[in-house]
């Protein structure tokens, strides 16, 4: 049993290292265009897509955002991201696979005009594990959860939380109604990852949401200095 | 690219056929004992562990049960499960690994007296994709969602629900605060699945656990007189 354990580790270990490959040069591709790219992490139903609605409310015409988004099949969130003012989005199906790839977002990136976009967000397939130690060539990692879904998710999930640039709680409008303790979820979250911003926001109601879209801009801000100072 | 997965593709094949072995004698055992195992299959904060615990009161005197806790890392569902009145419970953390494999199930049973069990609650890694098609010895699969998660997910996730036993709807106390489309919902897991019972409860208020309670129990009782016939 063991044996064929290792050697399935090793697999995955070669794979991950290949995909820091292709990453990189996502990333590189990103930077050269000026693009930020911004991961979304979250399980089933946690509220990606509408963030990603609501984002594309807020920033309105301060920048122009693309979308990648990935599902084991169908399309109806590309259909509701364009709907909802994307400048462009791309559907990725994994047909089966737990996560996004490096590769998937290469591939993705043929289909968009990067000259025309300032943001894009990936929408990777709803799962708080496997897409943890994936690089897709992103600047931010974002964690969603809802607080519908508790508040022990980082204790449940502790490595996300633990890599994640930014901690998002979604469907505050909810606490009132299920049994969440927020002291709890904010002091394990800090327990994990001790910079990272954690920012509260209701899809529904709009809470927070101007303060997400802000300190996104802030990175984008940030990122093209960082741009120009490579290029000089 | 395209070789290397392959050959990633071929050694998750061998592992799945192994793990099949591995689950046959599993359910073997349980059998030998005429223990009914559920394996319940959810993404995060959809309400496994408390769908658990009121199964476990709803119960009352009429089964023994015992839970194998599946997660990542912590044990605090094991704590809440014997708190709620299980005979006995079992943790397993996989170290990171995003779903229970038939193996883990075997080394499990070692800290298990089945022959003082009538029912065995397997809660698996909170995730919708991955524990799909490893079998762990069940004889019921349950995949259980949140309504606050959205009417979207057996479009999102249809091969857990095509290969599901019984779908479970959880937090139907919060449909009235969500966008939830009931009618959607069911046309959705009927299109994927067309025998799957469907039970509504909410975890709070308790409405529906009941009758989810009393299909188990009649389940148990169809599989006891399997046993029977078996043994004769």
């Amino acid at each position: 049993m063991s044996a064929r354990t290792v050697k399935l580790v090793e697999i995955a270990e070669r794979v991950l290292v290949d995909n820091d490959q292709v990453a990189t040069g996502v990333r590189s591709r990103l930077e050269a265009a000026g693009v930020l790219a911004v991961n979304i992490i979250a399980g089933p139903g946690a509220g990606k897509t509408s963030l990603i609605s609501r984002m594309l409310a807020a920033l309105g015409g301060r920048a122009r955002v693309g979308v990648i988004e990935g599902d084991i099949s169908g399309s109806v969130d590309t259909a509701r991201v364009l709907a909802a003012g994307a400048a462009d989005a791309v559907q990725i199906n994994t047909g089966g696979n737990c996560h996004l790839e490096a590769d998937m977002i290469e591939r993705a990136l043929a289909d968009l005009d990067l000259s025309a976009l300032d943001l894009l967000f990936i929408e990777n397939v709803g799962n708080l594990v496997c897409p943890t130690h994936w690089r897709l060539g992103e600047h931010v990692k974002l964690c969603l959860v809802g607080a519908s879904e508790g508040d022990d998710k980082p204790l449940k999930y502790p490595e996300i939380f633990a890599v994640s640039d930014v901690v998002v709680l979604n469907k505050i409008d909810l606490i009132e109604f299920v049994d969440f303790d927020h002291a709890r979820f904010v002091e394990s979250v800090r327990a994990l990852n001790r910079n990272a911003p954690i920012f509260e926001v209701s899809c529904r109601s709009d809470a927070g949401i101007d303060a997400l879209a802000g300190w996104l801009q802030a990175q984008r801000k940030r990122l093209g200095e960082d741009f120009q100072c490579a290029s000089r």
